[in-house]
C-alpha cells in the first residue's frame, strides 16, 4: 500500500457510516480516494468529505477494484456476502458487524487492548460489539492490575445503537405523548414503547434466556483479552437516551483490589477518562460522552458483595468507540 | 381498637400520600375517620376520599388524639419528630421514611415476607425502601427454594420516586428540548438533565463510594429476610421513566438452581406475577406495571457467570408496592 489509501465505506449512509466519514476526516486518515457504497436505493445521494461531494454508488461484487481499506457497516448479511469480494480484490476489510467476530481466522480488535492481533489478519479484521468495547475500555486496565475472573453487568443502551429509524421513533413517540390531546404512538422499530420506558431486550433471544447481545461481552471479551475462562453475565436494556451507552459493572478479580490502584491505572490508560468525584456530582453521563472519543469511567468502589471485587460505571459513545472510531483506529494499525 | 379505625395520613398531599388515599379506598380498609395532615402551607386544600371532601390540617404534636393508625410519608425528619407523639397518643405508626428502618426496636416489614414481625412492634413499623421491596418480592420466593447468598443488582428508577417535582422537571425538560427553537432546560431537582439521560446517582453518597440508596438492599434485606450475612452490591440509576422502577438482578444461591423450579415457586407467590415469554416479547416493563399492585418478574435465566446463580428482571410500581400499598398491607396486619 502507498501512504495515501483508497478507502471504501460500505453502508455509507447509515448512522455508523456517517460517523466513519467524520472520524476519517477528523483523524486525518491518509485518504487518496474515497468510495461510498450502499444499497441501490441510496444511489443518487451525495455525502460530503473534506469539502468535496462524493456520490453514493451501489454496492456490487466488483465495487472493490483498487480499494486498499474497506470499512463495512451495513449489517452481518452484507458483510458475509461482500467482504470476501473485497478481500479478493486486495483490500483489507474492517467489519463493524457481528459476521466474523467469532471466526478464529479473523482477529477481533480493540486497538488499546489487542492492537497487535491486527497483524494476524488474513484480509478481515472484526470490530467488536459496542457495549463490549466500551466496557472493556475500563475493564482491561483493571484486569492488567488485578486479573479479572468474571463480570456482572447491566447496560443502559441508547436508541442510536439501533440506527437512525430508532432515533426517529423515540422522537415521534415523545411528540405524540406531549401533544394536546396526546396522539397514539407508533411502534415500528421496537416491540414496545421506548419513550418514558425501558426495554430489557436488545437483539434476539437465545434458548438460554439471554439475548445474543448479552452474550457478546463474554464471547468477544474472551477473544479480545485472550482470556478463555473469562465469564460475564449481562442484562442489556434499551433506555430512552439518544446517544451513548452506559454500563453498571461489578467485576471480580484474582488479586486483592484497591480503589486507589484502580484510579491510578485508569488515569494512565489511553481512550478512557476518569470522571469520579461524587461529592461534586461528577460521574460519567451518556449526555456528556455523546460525540466524544474517550469513554468515561467513574463510581469506582470496592464491591460490598464480592471479595476482590470492584464496582464501576462506564459510558461511551457507541457510534464512536463502539463503532466508527474503533474501526478507523484498526485501519490506522493496518 | 374497634373494627372501624381512625386513620391519619401524614404527608397527605405528597405523591405517596395521594396513593395512600387511593389504596385505602380500593382495599376497603375499615376507615371510621380519616385525618389528613401536612405542613402549614397545604392547609386549605381538600382531598377526596370515598366521595367525601376532607380538609388538610396542619401537622402538630397534638394531631394524633384518638388516632388508631398513622401512616407517615413526609420524609425522615418529620417521622423522627412526630411519630413519637403519635405513639404516645396510642396510635400505631406505619412509617414510609428511612427514619426507623435500621432501628432494632422497629420491625421493617414486607407483609408477604415477614408479616409476622408486625407483632413485635412497640408502636412503630417501618416500610422498606422502594427498590428493596420490589427486588425482594422476587428474591424471597427464590431464597426459600435455593437459599440466597448474595445479589448484584442495577436499578432503573422512575422520577416519581423523587416526588411530584421531579415528574414536573422531566416533563418540562422534554418540552424545552422539543420546542422550536429548543429552550434552555431548567434543573431544580436533579443535578443534571434527566430527559434523554440516565443518572447513576440516587440519594446521597457515602464515604465508600456507594450511595445510601444502594446500601438499602443489603441493610434492609438482612432485616426483612432475617439473613444477617446477606450481601448485595447495587448500582442505583435514575432513568427518564415517569412511574415504576425496574431492577436487573444476578443472585447467587447456596443450592443448585433451575429455571423450572424458579418459575414454579414464583408462579405461586403472592404479589408477584411471572411475565416471561421472550419469544413473544413478553417481559416486565415499567410502563406495564405502573399503577398495578403486583410486581412483575421475568427474563429468568441460569446465570452464566455465577455457579448456582440466577439472573432476572423485576419491575414494580414504587408508589404502590414500594410505598403506599405495602404500608396499607402492614396496617391491615396490625
Amino acid at each position: 500500500m502507498s501512504n495515501q489509501l483508497h478507502v471504501a465505506i460500505v453502508g455509507a449512509t447509515g448512522a455508523v457510516g456517517i460517523e466513519l466519514l467524520k472520524v476519517l476526516a477528523r483523524r486525518n486518515f491518509p485518504v487518496a480516494k474515497l468510495t461510498l457504497l450502499a444499497s441501490a436505493r441510496s444511489v443518487g445521494k451525495e455525502l460530503e468529505f473534506q469539502g468535496e461531494k462524493i456520490p453514493v454508488q451501489e454496492l456490487r461484487e466488483d465495487s472493490f477494484k483498487d480499494v486498499d481499506v474497506a470499512l463495512f457497516s451495513a449489517g452481518a448479511s452484507i458483510s458475509k456476502k461482500y467482504a470476501p469480494f473485497a478481500v479478493q480484490a486486495g483490500a483489507v476489510v474492517v467489519d463493524n458487524s457481528s459476521a466474523f467476530r467469532m471466526d478464529e481466522n479473523v482477529p477481533l480488535v480493540v486497538p488499546e487492548i489487542n492492537g497487535a492481533d491486527v497483524a494476524k489478519n488474513r484480509g478481515i479484521i472484526a470490530n467488536p460489539n459496542c457495549t463490549t468495547a466500551i466496557t472493556l475500555m475500563g475493564l482491561w486496565p483493571l484486569h492488567k492490575a488485578f486479573g479479572v475472573k468474571r463480570v456482572v453487568a447491566a447496560s443502559y443502551q441508547a436508541v442510536s445503537g439501533t440506527g437512525a429509524q430508532a432515533i426517529e421513533e423515540l422522537r415521534q413517540q415523545v411528540d405524540a405523548i406531549a401533544a394536546q390531546p396526546p396522539r397514539e404512538i407508533t411502534k415500528k422499530v421496537y416491540p414496545h414503547q421506548i419513550a418514558f420506558n425501558v426495554l430489557p431486550h436488545v437483539d434476539s433471544f437465545l434458548e438460554t434466556g439471554y439475548t445474543k447481545e448479552e452474550m457478546k461481552m463474554q464471547n468477544e471479551g474472551r477473544r479480545i483479552m485472550h482470556l478463555p475462562d473469562f465469564r460475564a453475565s449481562v442484562t442489556c436494556v434499551r433506555v430512552p437516551v439518544y446517544r451513548a451507552h452506559s454500563v453498571a459493572v461489578n467485576a471480580e478479580f484474582e488479586q486483592p483490589v484497591s480503589v486507589e490502584k484502580a484510579r491510578e491505572v485508569l488515569s494512565s490508560s489511553p481512550g478512557v477518562k476518569l470522571v469520579d468525584d461524587p461529592a461534586q456530582n461528577q460521574y460519567p453521563l451518556p449526555l456528556n460522552v455523546a460525540e466524544k472519543d474517550d469513554c468515561e469511567i467513574g463510581r469506582l468502589r470496592l464491591d460490598c458483595a464480592l471479595d476482590n471485587g470492584l464496582a464501576f460505571w462506564i459510558a461511551g459513545d457507541q457510534l464512536l468507540k463502539g463503532a466508527a472510531l474503533n474501526a478507523v483506529q484498526i485501519a490506522e494499525l493496518v
